[in-house]
């Protein structure tokens, strides 16, 4: 995958938009990850700034909170040349009554927007803009359903790390129940033929999957057994109805990811997290920080490329 | 209007500042009008990005929240090239102390900008800016009096869509008492010869217009007779000291407009609103919505040429 | 030092961060001023806009509020050609559980910067982060202590006014002791010769000065006697644990800066104040608005041309 210039033979993307996993063929996302390759291989060419998008306008509408990610997709802009403009929905007209929909539209005949990044808490609002808007939509996260663009960089760091995700034994433990990342994560993974795990208390174990062929797991030590990559999920609580951990100790002595535990997956089997984490709680300082061990800084590297990816994906197919 | 080549005959502009339409002569207006429409032409042509204003600052400060007109202005500035400063009022110096007059000589003495945009709850304020800094001042909207861009969009789209302003007749229905747009409005149409008629519930009724010469109505039905425009204005609840209207469903009844109100002016008449609208409150789904008899979305979307234009005569008269 | 090309036989800079004036030697600083005095000459000229951080990207971080600081060097960032990623870390994720360490890792991993800007209010955490990272880090200000940009742009506004440091007698009075813009200050004026005074009430006078050879005074007339430059600090009230003023106007009848009290320090002695200033609380209307008098004005318009002198430096210094 670390090929030196675009594969001259990627698969064709397809779509609109970039709204799940699940709305996107095989097709699409390798064609995606291997332009992300491209760019992830470049990123540290300060004078690579590919300006594909020159005179692009992306609009930024993130009706919840987060830095990180919209950080990210504004420097994926950015790095192609694109105007990004932020929306704080906080402070926007929705205050004064006015309907999602109408905000959309309004700042659609504004602004003339070549591409929507939509980030909501109702499962389905991005596909509900796509649907009414005359530009591609990239879901940023919806609900605990769908952050295609995390799942899509997950596999980037997965394939850069190990060459391949089919076959390999992965395992996703955590608040599997209130996480996007884990739903996306499970469904890309799947399809490309990883052997998936998800490790859980009873009560952060999700009544239904996304997949089927999901091995279901409610301690460390026998879902880990085997596992190429170990990937933790942070306590959503704020996503949760009510408490349903009884304290960060206890769940971190239960369910959190230290070394000796990575160890039982395996000598060589390395973490993520998508982040934010919690130190200590979901996976302890030393597996965090390991310089080997752990791909979490990857993962965060290789947000911005992937990005790039989907814009230009999306933005360049008709031209 | 809709020329191909911005008009080889428009009149000067003449002015230091754009304060309010009250400041404007109708040549100064004119001249901005047939630039807005030149850049309104051209808006969709991506790679249409005018570069006169290459190398400008403008300092965009709102005292008052409003992503959207903010953001409006914004667009404006670098689709002409220039940077864009916005300071959130809220979070400055401000807080410790720091008076109106020391807040902006601070900026400007720091940022050396070409322009300051500014919006402001206290009548007068951007005028008061004007006269102690040494650069072009636009006003954003001030108190309720004056709101000049969005009253130039406005007689842009109007001219757009029918050809002319003069001997039009347009009805402004809804909260004449706090609505600057209003007051900017009635200011210009009246100017440019328009047949100008204002509906609303007595509370809701200046005492005082800007202009002589217009009719007052109590009723749509009255109102609303032979209109070519309906200009629709949000209950500006913010600026109401105590609630004036007993419900919106009640004021809906009475003032909403509806398709058959909207007929009543005639098959023909279109519908107008600044926004952010309340749907059902104001004016009615279907309305807001018709393709060809509401103009809302050509309103937001003529926002940005608009400003485009105001900026282009106010930072290259000398030049 | 108006020098009208950046000065061939400038002394060579050599730190890989801005931390503070105590990190800085004689000579670093020296190279600063000389190029700050380069560009301050210039900012009035449109089309000069140096490229030489074209590509970059700056990472502003600020953990406390500061339009004025933070658009000082966001301007300056611009002005060479760099892009800036603005966080505003209370809506980041440090509200879900990150340390600051996570939170400027991944920021790092994710942006790359090519240099951090960082404002926190713990003593000592510019540097704790610089040791941290791979890229230069400049303090906008830590706890009381340091504030080093402010100190660079106060001796390049002394030094354009007067054209010297050494053997002034500068009088810096007011809330020493909660001012890092005092601390920094006294340490680089006190190297670069100046004769120090700082004159406060028993209650904001600092037990332990960071340089020695400073002559404190507890009231205005003694310590001003003399001065060629007399610098107002304003209460930081937000610092002091208590209230420590019984008010503002027995502050003012006690310490304002008026022009009675000026003509004291002698009939051309020159006002600073790096702002926000509290009018008529430590500076008098007639003291801070007097065109030869009051040099505010210009510390103000010195600090783009400084910070632009800070990042050229630290950028610029390996290729």
């Amino acid at each position: 995958m670390n090929s030196a210039a675009p594969a001259k033979h990627a698969p064709a993307f397809t779509q609109d938009h970039v709204l799940g996993i699940n709305h996107l063929e095989n097709d699409d996302i390798e064609s995606i990850l291997q332009l992300a390759d491209y760019y992830a291989d470049r990123l540290d060419e300060r004078a690579f700034r590919p300006d594909v998008l020159r005179g692009c306008v992306i609009l930024s509408l993130f009706f919840e909170d987060s830095t990180r990610t919209r950080t990210s997709f504004e420097m994926a802009a950015k790095r192609l040349g694109a105007d990004v403009v932020n929306i704080d929905v906080d402070s926007s007209s929705v205050k004064k009554g006015e309907t999602l929909l109408d905000t959309v539209w309004t700042l659609q005949a504004m602004l003339r927007p070549d591409a929507i990044v939509i980030r909501h808490t109702e499962y389905g609002a991005p596909e509900y803009i796509a649907n009414r808007v005359d530009c591609p939509v990239v879901n940023a996260g919806d609900s605990w359903r769908e952050h295609p663009t995390q799942a899509l960089l997950d596999a980037l760091t997965i394939r850069r790390a190990l060459g391949k995700i089919e076959g390999l034994k992965i395992a996703i433990c955590g608040d599997i129940a209130h996480s996007r990342v884990a739903s996306s994560n499970l469904q890309l993974l799947s399809r490309f033929g990883a052997d998936l795990r998800i490790i859980a208390p009873a009560v952060l174990m999700p009544e239904k999957l996304p997949v089927d062929n999901v091995q279901k797991f409610d301690n460390m030590e026998d879902g880990l057994a085997g596992a190429d990559i170990v990937m933790t999920i942070r306590l959503q609580k704020e996503r949760m109805g009510k408490a349903l951990i009884s304290s960060d100790e206890d769940y971190f002595r239960k369910f959190g990811l230290t070394m000796d535990r990575l160890n039982i997956a395996g000598p060589n089997a390395l973490a993520m997290d998508p982040g934010p984490f919690l130190r200590n709680v979901q996976i302890a300082d030393d597996v965090a920080d390991h310089p080997e061990r752990s791909l979490i800084l990857k993962q965060v590297r290789n947000g911005v490329p992937t990005r790039m990816a989907v814009f230009e994906k999306l933005l360049t197919r008709n031209t």
